[in-house]
């Protein structure tokens, strides 16, 4: 395995997508906005709702039904869950904290509920200011609602890949939690790099054996580009046999415990990046660049995402304006 | 291979690093700080390099001996070769763009001297104002004068994989040119991916022909990080079989035709990331990390490198001032 001269050609099936297809399920709205300091107008969530709908994503994270005074910007769940244009095919998810937020997604029509609690004890308390025990309880109700109202549910469970206050958490420990949501009934369960400290190696064997151990869940994987990680963990959870990533709309989203690093992994980086190596994402990456652009006026600052800054790879660029004199006076000395 | 369920383990060999050893080549001091409108002071430089052979890079591209008035940031180039403190082993390079060029690096005992031209003969033109056989002409030249001397040769092929006013550059264009200087007993070449136009399936493929046709040439790959797939290009170059891979600290260096995009692939990002693959870059992160962290103070701004904002993974942090309060009140709860 460490000999340099081992380039055989299995390998190739990561670096080849031989159109197999990837689900690229956007969380911008919500994971993205919630860390925004501005409130975007209602009417332009939607707008951007619609246009990732139009560009092809598989799913889209709508907005959060938390209370409206612990996240202001978010205040506005119901009338953009209830008004975006629904397109056929599309999952409109939307995150759910407890029973009184899923009786208000449920009742504005959102087509699953995702749930999230910390696969570290610390991070639990301090972000969600619960004990494990008691955020598996509430979350647990929360799915009988769902179930009830025939309403499919996914879980999130943070710092799946280590937590930056405990540091790594034993997959144990993870996958005790995964069992138990398994055993109560959920659809999906998202592995989530909540900070940014996954690595190739751990992504891909952590997906291999959750996928091995409960085949018929469906697995997403959940990443930040903390540390410039982002797009080789989606290529070792797609080695790993993972096909649903979430990506946020120009990487916004952020780290509270990494000032000024990069958020979540970009959804047109990863598309532009995935589309190139032959893999079928199904989104159009015209649509959803354009999209991206939106996002400077939307609020107030650019966010990391580099596809905009740069183009696409094959975005061409004009020759300098003294070009026809340089080649004139190059060929002068030939 | 299109097979979701495809995870067989030949897979695992690019994700388990197994103390393979990888070679990282720092190219910031010379790629990196010509694109900086700053003047480093010339002590400031020397105490940089010094900082990087000390980390444990297995070669430093130190300066640029083109002429002073063409990048004047670097008209220190000598008395920096001069004075740096050797460490065995480290391979000190320098840019050589002429035979004036080759003869003052010769002299400041520059180990190698890294010649450049493009594969693409627009881009050749527009940056190095002469055509390819032009450019081709005086390198031939240049390397005359290196093998007189003794002194190895390294020669950096621009737009290998995209140029931004050309498009795609065929492989057969490239190989002519490799063809071309391997007849002239050069040592070594990069295959540059100046512009970040480079993505992982065209790496995997272009790499493991270039090291099949010539087995005996030191093959380097150098990204930048432009769209967001310089670490995944590097881990396509692995898969490949090659084993160098410039650097910058900082992810300093830039593309004139992507403003505000990333440089090149930052180094302290790419050791942290191999390193915890299980790669031996045999390069001490503390150290690289602390010479990056002396970047801002110099050049004036922060470089785009992640690790120096987040801290390497597992630099942790503490938990919020009011955790033992919550926890009590959730304990109180229960």
């Amino acid at each position: 395995m460490s000999d340099a001269n081992d380039t055989n050609d299995t390998n190739d099936s990561i670096w080849q997508g031989a159109g197999r297809r990837i689900h690229i399920q956007e969380v911008g709205l919500r994971d993205g906005l919630q860390m925004e300091a501005a409130f975007v107008p209602t009417a332009d969530k939607i707008a951007l709702a619609d246009a990732l709908s139009e560009a092809g994503l598989a799913k889209i994270e709508v907005t959060s039904f938390v209370s409206p005074s612990a996240i202001p910007v978010l205040r506005d769940a119901e009338i953009v869950m209830r008004e975006i244009a629904r397109r056929p095919g599309v999952v409109y998810t939307a995150l759910v904290p407890n029973v009184r937020g899923a009786e208000r997604a449920i009742e504005a029509r959102t087509d699953e509920l995702n749930l999230v609690m910390s696969a570290s004890a610390t991070h639990n308390l301090a972000n969600l200011r619960m004990t494990q025990a008691q955020s598996f309880a509430a979350l647990a109700q929360v799915i009988a609602t769902a179930q009830a109202a025939g309403v499919p549910v996914n879980v999130s469970l943070s710092c799946v890949f280590g937590c930056p206050m405990e540091g790594d958490i034993a997959q144990h420990a993870v996958f005790d939690w995964v069992q138990r949501f398994v055993d109560l009934g959920v659809q999906g369960l998202t592995l989530c790099d909540t900070t940014g400290m996954a690595y190739p190696t751990q992504v891909r064997a952590l997906a291999a054996a959750a996928r091995q151990r409960w085949p018929r869940i469906a697995f997403t994987l959940h990443f930040h580009n903390t540390r410039g990680m982002g797009l080789a963990n989606v290529l070792a959870g797609i080695a790993a046999g993972v096909d649903r990533f979430d990506t946020s709309l120009g990487g916004m989203g952020g780290c509270p415990y990494a000032p000024g690093a990069s958020g979540n992994v970009c959804s047109e980086e990863i598309v532009h990046a995935l589309a190139l190596m032959g893999y079928d994402t199904g989104v159009d990456l015209d649509r959803l660049v354009a999209a991206a652009a939106r996002l400077p006026a939307l609020i107030g600052h650019a966010p990391p995402g580099q596809i905009v800054q740069a183009g696409r790879r094959l975005d061409l660029h004009p020759v300098p304006p003294d070009f026809e004199a340089t080649r004139a006076r190059a060929l002068a000395r030939a």
